[in-house]
């Protein structure tokens, strides 16, 4: 933890809670609000790194729990950390592998030591803690890492869960500090990365606000939103982030986790959210679903595209529109299978859900 | 056929019978001899036309049978051509189609007329002539395009199939000749792309010879070996085009047909050919397998790669060996399946047939 440095600085607001600013990184300054892509195994799918910085991207997320089962922190760390085998100049995130744990791992059992889960490609039991976490998402060598937590899907939980998983994530985030402290020791301010510590308490506004106060007052670099997009309702998890809003500090970054739709990430930065993630703009793209103009979505799958001599998005500046590929071409190349089609419609939607996070910067 | 025009200016020579060369087509000058990869679907599967031109192609090929299957001429014609379809600003070259009906199409029956033949994906029934083929290509509106041939594999072939091909080959590029004319006659000598005749003659040495004089003596802008690379053994290949080497008239350009390793490329141009094409280095990559230094080949998905920090060739100055991506960070990207594993390694595979290429260039 930076105590000495300045972690972020607001630089601007808008609307009631929105705010821009400059968040200080090891590998780099970043501005806010930002959508950070995943490259979930290292890289993002289909696109060179060259390609996600021409789309304004700023930050690359990458998944500790899919490295860490393939091909391991150890191998990356002998290549020399994440951002030398994955070739990537700026500033990198991992997140914590819980997420990963809850939705991917097989016979998941939660013990108040950490996660056992068997991996479901080769049938291995695995086991991560809190500590575990650490000491993975230090080998890999990102400049932002995140606390363990224990997340709850929303739809069927129960209070009690929610109570539950409420109090391990805290619990938890005592030992990743600490682990995080031993095994940073002898960096300086400059090598440490950032830390950040998850927010949780599923719907429960009371149990949100207690969770941020929580974080807000340990020893963490930024501030994570966590529990969200699993389940509930936009309306939902407006709410949430509505309830929090007021209640943050100014000189620590807002991460949300799991967040990526052009109506989700204005309604996570209008209430004061600086940094988002998610799949789901290389993911969708990859399924031929991109964004237009006002937030519209078409599927470039469809047959009303076969001879449309338009581009996705007639004012978007991405590599793919700006060039002048037609919805044709790529209804074609997504129809015969050609990887190509991912790769253009990843760069569109990256490209928009960048220009959004600019024009906030812009307001 | 633009015969007021010069096509090909012969700049030097190497060894017996190898020259560089000027190919002046209406998209642009191609300077010889080059390597040509196969955009099968209208676009190098995972490269963008840009990342495709940083590699040194200056001409990519299409496929007349797929375009002609998917989307079908007639859209690509309406979308502008094959130039705006794909966003290729350089020249483009179309295949006959004859390759791919006789290998991939279902059901193929050849008469005098035409080859019959099924979709494979739709059960479609299909039929292409010497004037469908031409029709095909001048609507796709490649640059260079290629007459209408009849091809048989080799290995099982009788003398009398070898020479019943032979016959159909000629008598069909008459035909090829009078439906291109009658299709260009309102283009003027710059407006008009380039009609290659396809040598055949299978194995035989005295019928290829007589091919190429009949060829020749036809009213075609360039001369192209059809026929080898269908089965035969790197030996006879080089046969065929040693007995070829001393006859070539000097003003008409000479393309090979489907060959692209580093060794038949090496063969092919000592032996005076200008313009090879080949689907091998890109299909090869995406499967792993790549060129490294003096033709040595090694296949990244091997477990040996799993921990090394080299890039595919230390000397090569591809975007992907040149940015550093190292073999393990490869072999991980294949082995998980990303699809950035196959662009990276395409990248490689396309600089290095093109850099040979530039090499004899500049011998």
């Amino acid at each position: 933890m930076n105590i000495n440095k300045t972690i972020f600085e607001e630089k601007g607001r808008f609307g009631t809670y929105g705010r821009t600013g400059v968040l200080h990184t090891r590998a780099g300054d970043v501005l806010t609000p930002t959508f950070m892509p995943d490259g979930t195994r290292g890289a993002v799918k289909g696109l060179t790194p060259q390609q996600v910085v021409d789309t304004g991207v700023q930050v690359v997320l990458a998944n500790t729990y899919h490295l860490h089962l393939a091909p391991g922190e150890q191998v990356i760390a002998e290549l020399g950390g994440l951002h030398v085998f994955a070739n990537r100049k700026g500033p990198m995130l991992t997140d914590s592998g819980g997420f990963q744990v809850f939705s991917l791992g097989e016979h998941t059992k939660v013990t108040e030591e950490g996660v056992h889960f068997k991996d479901p490609k080769t049938g291995d039991k695995r086991f991560i803690s809190p500590e575990i976490s650490m000491q993975i998402q230090l080998a890999l060598g990102a400049d932002m890492i995140v606390a363990f937590d224990h997340l709850i899907g929303l739809g069927q939980e129960t209070p009690e869960q929610v109570r539950d998983a409420f109090g391990r994530t805290h619990r938890w985030l005592e030992r990743c500090i600490v682990e995080f402290k031993r095994l940073t020791a002898d960096m300086n301010d400059e090598q440490q990365p950032l830390l950040f510590g998850v927010v949780q308490g599923g719907l429960d506004l009371e149990l949100r606000k207690q969770s941020l106060e929580i974080i807000q007052n340990s020893d963490v670099d930024g501030i994570a939103i966590g529990g969200l997009s699993v389940g509930e309702t936009r309306e939902e998890m407006e709410m949430v982030l509505q309830a929090l809003a007021p209640l943050y500090r100014a000189d620590k970054p807002r991460f949300l986790l799991g967040v990526g739709t052009p109506e989700d990430l204005k309604i996570a930065v209008e209430n004061g959210i600086d940094m988002l993630d998610c799949v789901l703009p290389t993911r969708n793209a990859r399924h031929g679903s991109v964004w237009t103009a006002l937030g519209h979505k078409i599927n470039l799958t469809n047959a009303e595209y076969n001879a449309d001599p338009k581009p996705i998005m007639r004012s978007c500046d991405c590599y793919t529109c700006a060039s002048g590929f037609s919805r044709a071409f790529l209804r074609h190349q997504f129809k015969v299978g050609e990887p190509l089609a991912g790769t253009l419609a990843s760069i569109h939607n990256l490209r928009y859900m960048s220009r959004l996070c600019e024009e906030y910067r812009n307001v």
